[in-house]
């Protein structure tokens, strides 16, 4: 059965670990934090690699920012990583085939093949961390849009101009859904600007009224931006991942979103494939070479 | 050469004619009341369809309402037609095959087949009218979500419940960039419950201080759902047509979104279907057995 060496890259982890044809992990997971510039973040890479390569069949790397439609080359922005990076000739790194994907399409692959989303045509996967991350799946395919970088999570809460969003633009979805999009919430409606996430989770489980308002209006605000693209995509199904996706209510979101939409009815679910989602689906699509629409 | 006899039902008037396999119109356009009631409407196409369907290989209907991904039923809701109209059986109009699409749907591969999105694999289509409709073409297919729906503008535009839409949720795209939307947006700045959307257009033209703003701000909304758009589909082209599409500023739209986007640049462009590019488009695609992704 051939093997990929698996490697994902943030903002702030490299991990990388064996994945094979089946989407099993059958390595170790290795981890080091992502160096702070472009020439180290290459030679861990090519630290990674050299010691894996001959191991494997194809390196498959699951990567923050957008990822062009050869699977070769990063476009634009990649938020908080080191300056250069979207410059990475990634096909130098290995002999063997270098394959790339954005973590968060990759992650929705792993979740239509193996987990919440398996045999469904039409899926979007929203992963809720720190920022959001979205891939989209329509008729078995990952969506890619025109050059590669469809499913970006940056459409408008507000039009106002109220909140600053990491990518340069105002109230988008991602600066109200996020993690630190409930630090922002959380401030405005406690007026404690040192308020944290944690702080606003702690209280809401205890039950605590400010948090609990807190949470619910992050929740809403999660569920309108749900409901827009139910009635845009009309999908099977929608998965939420991610560090703050264990915390929403899937239940209501669905019931609440079906009540809304005039497309047909949906589901909001939970992610099945674990932490390491974006190695495996990176590694599934390299096999199948990408499968993109 | 087929030949279709094409029909369009909105909420107030039904046309009909002839467009052949080339999309070009070869017959008298003619045009009726939409009736108040299903019989009626049912009558209605009745008459139509039993004068050409012995001359026409094909009866293609362009229809308000969201159509199935078999092209022969509507799913839901329909807007201000009569109540029943989604229970059409369309299929048993004529001894000819009877294929239906939504009309926004249909408008946009018009475009996409003769129009502004000739040549491109990804697109989207916005008829801006009294109320807003919305096309997608992913990978040179209409796109049609798990059952046919997608592609609905009604996405939220702010998330404190400020303007009823006609979805019967709060603060659509729809309740802001259609001619409605207009209307309530110059309600709003001119606190004048009486001033109409020709009142805008009017003042605008003749450089009108107040109608300006009130013309910038509903411009300025549809700006940022472009914007959202773009980041969610990374298309090439954005395609406006409508009565109030002609009113907007392409070349503004184009240059603003392309600053605020993470993903590649796209254009905003005219229509140049024309008026009866739900006609046009609805033939092409029946000729095509649909073309659905």
């Amino acid at each position: 059965m051939r093997k990929a060496l698996a490697i994902d890259i943030g903002g702030t982890k490299i991990y990388n670990t064996i994945v094979n044809e089946n989407g099993e992990i059958t390595g170790e997971i290795e981890k080091r934090p992502t160096p702070k510039t472009f020439e180290k973040i290459r030679e861990a890479f090519k630290s990674i690699i050299s010691k894996y390569e001959n191991d494997v069949d194809i390196i498959a790397i699951s990567t923050c920012g957008a990822v062009n439609n050869s699977n070769d080359k990063i476009l634009g922005s990649t938020g908080n990583i080191a300056k250069g990076y979207p410059d990475m000739d990634f096909k130098s790194l290995s002999k063997k085939k270098v394959f790339v994907e954005n973590d968060a399409n990759a992650a929705a692959w792993a979740e239509h093949i193996l987990g919440a989303s398996k045999g469904m045509a039409d899926s979007i996967m929203i992963t809720l961390g720190t920022g959001v991350g979205g891939g989209i799946i329509i008729n078995n395919k990952l969506f890619k849009g025109k050059n590669g970088a469809a499913g970006e999570m940056h459409f408008k809460m507000r039009t106002d101009k109220h909140r600053k969003c990491t990518c340069g633009s105002w109230d988008c979805f991602e600066a109200y859904a996020s993690g630190s999009g409930l630090k922002h919430t959380a401030e405005e409606l406690s007026k404690n600007p040192d308020i944290t996430t944690y702080d606003v989770i702690d209280g809401w489980k205890n039950s605590d009224k400010l948090m609990t308002e807190i949470f619910n209006k992050w929740q809403n605000d999660i569920l309108d931006g749900l409901i827009g693209l139910s009635n845009l995509f009309d999908p099977d199904v929608i998965v939420l991942s991610g560090s703050m996706g264990e915390f929403v209510d899937t239940e209501y979101l669905t019931e609440e979103v079906n009540k809304a939409i005039i497309t047909t009815p949906t589901r909001v679910v939970k992610a099945q494939t674990g932490n390491y989602s974006g190695m495996i689906g990176a590694a599934l699509l390299a096999f199948g070479e990408g499968c993109n629409g």
